[in-house]
């Protein structure tokens, strides 16, 4: 994120007291933040102010910036919750803050960052911005409740169409429906109707984007392991449409893997794995039906935009959530 | 708590929607809620809005009751999360949530409730309770933080004004100051200074009689396992005032048994362990400690009453408190 986001989000957390402990607490509450996340829902948010009339330097735009600043934070202590719940080794190219301070320590740390958000949404003074939050990250539970639930009890009787239920309220409502919605609000307007149905288009697409990275992205780009969705048997389209046209042999070898925990997973095998999805074209259908619904979702937001306060801005917003839908990284 | 309460909170929480999977999310974060708590915080901020003159039916009520409910749903995700954190058993009598559902589904449920908290404090509508609850938890958070990491780094070289500053901030922020601030926040009133040092008192009394429940309570009353504390590694004042004056080689069993993670403990020395503490008479010294300090946030408070709205409700309010510090279960 920017820096001038990075420095409101800092200035929020706890910064330690008089034992080392809580000054070591502190170091943990600002890890993830400063480890450089790309901050894109924060941007998308701004330029949402902007393309509603909120201009830098206004009052309007300091609630947008509060309201960013409290995107952040949303993104980091889910980040780290999710970490855990997915046992996950890496964050942004270095060890899942579990793996660095155990578990107890880590769910305590999520938890005071998400007090941290809800301090930035009432810095922000944007009427409707809690309601926003409280909407947003209900879907977000619920979607991630469905993630989770599917590894816990081994549920591969599933379908794409499952998948995008999924995606849809553990990924879009975060990453593209509340950023444009906070930042019609911070402007003062009442947010566009289409935003919702453009939203879950393109949060789909950024979703399956980060599905296919994690599977044949460029381990010096992508911040954590490649493969790791497999480790973590994570029900993907791309893995839910190869297991539905699989050769028998294969699948019966997947989901054979896919009973064991993690460290019981044979990394050869995993690897093995990942080579038949890439073979069989899952990966590149994943990725085609990405696009469209990426080609969708910008549709709409173009006719939404026509009569933007500042269209310039919408070019911008624009050309943030193409990035979104087809980044490497 | 109150049924009244209850439905309160209830109403909050997500119902569910089209798949089994948000049906069982639901019901996960109906469960600890429903295992009938007693609700000791929320009826000690209630009295607190009478003594400070809100009555029962007025809009300034109302809001000391969603105040109540939020009061409520911060205990019971902070319980989920403690579990984990703790690893422990039961909670109220009945499995702990983690061990109902495993951890990473456990994890997100608290999130969600976590979320529904600040629903109920918006929907209180009272000035300054948004920012007392987010002190409130930031402190309850630096408290588990110093009682995670002894755990975590095995630290012992601790001593009794050591586990003192830890449970202020863990247990008589939430316990006792915040509930007593929130009442007269609900009233229209600036809260007595007087609350912060009766209340860091009483919920040290609170904190340590239910370390001593924890040793020494009757089994069918207390809601979590007798001797829990000692499987967890817990530091409570018992345990670190023995250790000064322990017999040389029960200092080594205990630190031996303390070395090893839970399931690795052994439950006959556990046992024995738990026989030298109460022998030891610390289990008594700590009491004293507690009555005395019980007593000294009692009479601060009978002070800052003497001329409240409602003598009657102030009365109510300290055996309430007084109930805290002295209770079997």
């Amino acid at each position: 994120m920017r820096d001038e986001l990075l420095s409101r989000v800092l200035s929020l957390l706890p910064t330690g007291g008089d034992r080392p402990e809580l000054r070591a607490y502190a170091d943990m509450l600002r890890d993830y933040p400063t480890r450089g996340g790309k901050g894109i829902r924060s941007e998308l948010l701004l330029a949402s102010a902007r393309v509603h009339g909120a201009q830098p330097g206004t009052p309007a735009y300091e609630g947008a910036l509060w309201l960013a600043a409290a995107l952040e934070l949303f993104q980091n202590w889910v980040l780290i919750h999710d970490d855990i719940e997915d046992d996950s080794e890496e964050r942004r190219g270095r060890p899942a803050l579990h793996r660095l301070h155990g578990v107890p320590l880590a769910i305590n740390a999520g938890d005071a960052l998400h007090v941290s958000m809800w301090e930035a949404v009432l810095r922000a003074g944007v009427p409707g911005a809690m309601e926003e939050f409280l909407f947003m990250i209900h879907r977000t539970a619920e979607g991630q409740h469905l993630d989770l639930s599917w590894v816990e009890h081994g549920e591969w009787t599933l379908h794409a169409a499952d998948y995008v239920q999924m995606v849809e309220l553990k990924t879009a409502h975060y990453t593209v429906i509340s950023p444009l919605r906070l930042g019609a609000l911070a402007a003062g307007t009442a947010p566009e109707m289409a935003f919702t149905e453009a939203g879950l288009a393109l949060g789909t697409a950024f979703q399956i984007r980060d599905d296919v990275l994690n599977l044949a992205g460029d381990p010096a780009q992508y911040g954590k392991e490649i493969g790791g969705d497999l480790l973590e048997g994570k029900r993907t389209m791309i893995v839910l449409r190869w297991l539905e046209d699989a050769p028998e042999e294969q699948r019966r070898v997947f989901l054979e893997q896919m009973r064991r925990d993690r460290p019981a997973k044979d990394a050869a095998v995993i690897a093995e794995i990942r080579t038949w999805l890439l073979d069989s074209g899952s990966v590149a259908d994943a990725q085609d039906y990405a696009h469209a619904q990426a080609a969708r979702g910008l549709t709409l937001l173009e006719t939404a935009f026509q009569d933007a306060a500042d269209p310039q801005a919408a070019r911008e917003l624009l050309a943030v959530l193409r990035d979104l839908a087809t980044r490497d990284a």
